[in-house]
């Protein structure tokens, strides 16, 4: 393992009985009344949560700031800070999934700052203070609920940069298994996908002896893979959804990657992709990570077979190669059996644009801790999943 | 699931270069300048340890309190209590393993009271203050440097209970792995015990689907197991001690026990042993948890197949009785392989002290939240363990 620190201060709170006990929650942190809550598109109107809440919140002063879209829009998060800086917000409450926490992340911080919000994403500027906030988790796929790290889209240069601060952790998420029952199937598939890569990225590690982080990572895997087939055959199957929700979170909230930082370029590699065309994380992830791991896996293939066998049980006695090779097909059909996408293709994504997502993924250089690529392994990459 | 909220705020800092970050640790918690160190028996004067930390706290006025036993004591408390609030301590710093840090847990606590520490041990009052305090790790075993809860004995009363309070979670924790390169075998068989113990109450436990939780604990389990039996044969393996420290606070942090509570009847029946007789809890465990599996698992055997399976990889052909047993010989035989004890008589302990212990147990009534145990249950499991 490398030396670490792990540091993760956000209140858990999960079950049927969680949103409820959103007042208590919110007076450990502010004893002021002015909350904004920030959501999306509006279907937590047509599901009944919003009035929910509202009646939850009816001992404070509450505004409301929507539209907070897929991929989050820095200019979206810039008319936000305009509202918490004019109504003096005292606490933000973000209503959604990983989109509208990662964009209420950089509001909170931006807030207490005069700099563009841009600024904080390009870490030009550090925040030391933040409005604080707390979730209320309605898609499970990114993790962002119990970490410390966002995602901000820029139209205006078809930028896609990730950023953090430990001051960005959620001072509390609350999680109701119950909210999955009424979402679309594809973002169910879409955060199965998700929170398997995240998964995946911190298992193709660059440090010696993760055995720890190992065992959880492919024992949380096998569980979600087990739940994800549940879910969609029955989308209101409470212990399916009790699975996909907590393994979403424990997937990106530090607990498995003490020690080691991941490999990270497939994220990399579908930021530049998503940056240009609107597709979802996910089905960005379940398109590329295949392809990844077939060109990786020819330069580093001992990883790639452990693989195979800790998270899809293959045959030990099978040669390494047969293994690699039968891990990353294992992880191909499963993400085929529950109607995730496989090729670019599928999103009239084509070769004329590989170039261009490889500057982007390139703007620091090479990249990847676990296996560096160049602009040439990138433009390889994409051609195998295009 | 059960419903649970999850919290853990202390940092983590673990690696070979941990213990030199004692002084921009101790700064963020106060711009006090006097630190009280509580230590055990003096080991860590002959290891250089001592020597180690007091140059790092060269720009602090720094008191000493030594002597902390295995199994603390209140009436040690007690005059630590009389030097903190004497010298007034600004920040506590516990070097040593789960007795020190139980230790000064109630130290931290008892400090902003005038009560009888004891008064919080047995919630005759609830701490709303404490004196912050961190730890350096020299024994792993308990967890104890990553959770908020500490166990005390009393030996007025020869009572041994436990007691928590979300104040006392160490503010950080230092894990080096190569201090343990010097332990002594015995207690690196007692830190193997105690962790797989924490790891095996978690899972046996009482609520449905447990999918995550169990699929970490399985995971932990075995590589803890794995890096034991390198830890006991090359004591300066670097990597099998790193897995160990990882795992002995992993395994009691709360990461894997979201949404049940475990069992923790085996910790009861060995907390009256030890309050009575002054043996290692790792010892006690190593031989009660044999015999509470052998009693509990002829009412409910399907759990106890299933820990055959995901801990000893025992053969799915095999019928349910068959597996049982073999997960508990599993257990026993790997327990014995380490050199940990296995019957009460190696200590000199005989049935004329069993009605004894039993009554100390059941103080609160029938116990244990995976299978409830009465006094004949009792009686019965300290009778296997003979």
């Amino acid at each position: 393992m490398n030396s670490f620190t792990f540091y993760n201060p956000t209140q858990l709170v999960f079950g049927k009985d969680s949103i409820e006990k959103l007042p208590q929650m919110i007076s450990q942190f502010t004893d002021g009344k002015k909350i904004l809550v920030t959501y999306g598109g509006g279907s937590i109107k047509k599901s009944g949560l919003h009035t929910r809440i509202m009646n939850l919140l009816a001992d404070y002063e509450v505004y409301e700031f929507g539209g907070i879209e897929p991929n989050p829009r820095l200019s979206t998060v810039k008319k936000a800070v305009a509202v918490v800086k004019d109504k003096d917000i005292d606490f933000i409450l973000a209503v959604g999934g990983g989109s509208v926490i990662d964009g209420t992340k950089l509001i909170s911080a931006a807030s207490k700052l005069d700099n563009d919000p841009w600024d904080i994403v390009t870490r030009q500027v550090t925040p030391t203070e933040v409005v604080p906030f707390g979730t209320i988790l309605t898609i499970s796929a990114t993790g962002s609920e119990m970490n410390a790290g966002s995602v901000i889209t820029n139209w205006e240069t078809n930028e896609k940069l990730g950023w953090g601060s430990p001051l960005v952790f959620p001072k509390f998420s609350l999680l109701n298994p119950e909210v999955l029952y009424t979402l679309p199937a594809n973002q169910t598939v879409n955060g199965i996908v998700d929170s398997m890569s995240h998964l995946i990225e911190q298992y193709f590690n660059e440090a010696d002896n993760s055995a720890i982080g190992d065992a959880m990572i492919a024992g949380v895997m096998k569980e979600i893979m087990a739940a994800g087939r549940v879910a969609l055959a029955q989308p209101d199957n409470y212990e399916a959804r009790e699975t996909l929700m907590l393994g979403a979170t424990v997937a990106l909230n530090g607990f498995m990657r003490m020690g080691y930082n991941g490999d990270w370029a497939t994220h990399n590699l579908e930021h530049a992709v998503s940056a240009v065309h609107d597709i979802a994380h996910g089905a960005g992830l379940a398109i590329l990570f295949p392809a990844w791991m077939k060109y990786v896996s020819q330069h580093q293939p001992a990883r790639f077979a452990q693989f195979a066998e800790d998270v899809f049980d293959v045959d030990q006695q099978l040669s390494e190669s047969a293994k690699v090779e039968a891990g990353i097909k294992g992880l191909e059909d499963y993400w085929q059996s529950i109607g995730a996408p496989s090729r670019l293709s599928d999103f009239d994504i084509a070769a004329d644009d590989f170039e261009t997502f490889a500057d982007k993924t390139l703007f620091n250089g090479p990249f990847g801790n676990f296996y560096q690529l160049d602009k040439e392994a990138v433009i390889a990459i994409y051609k195998l999943a295009e």
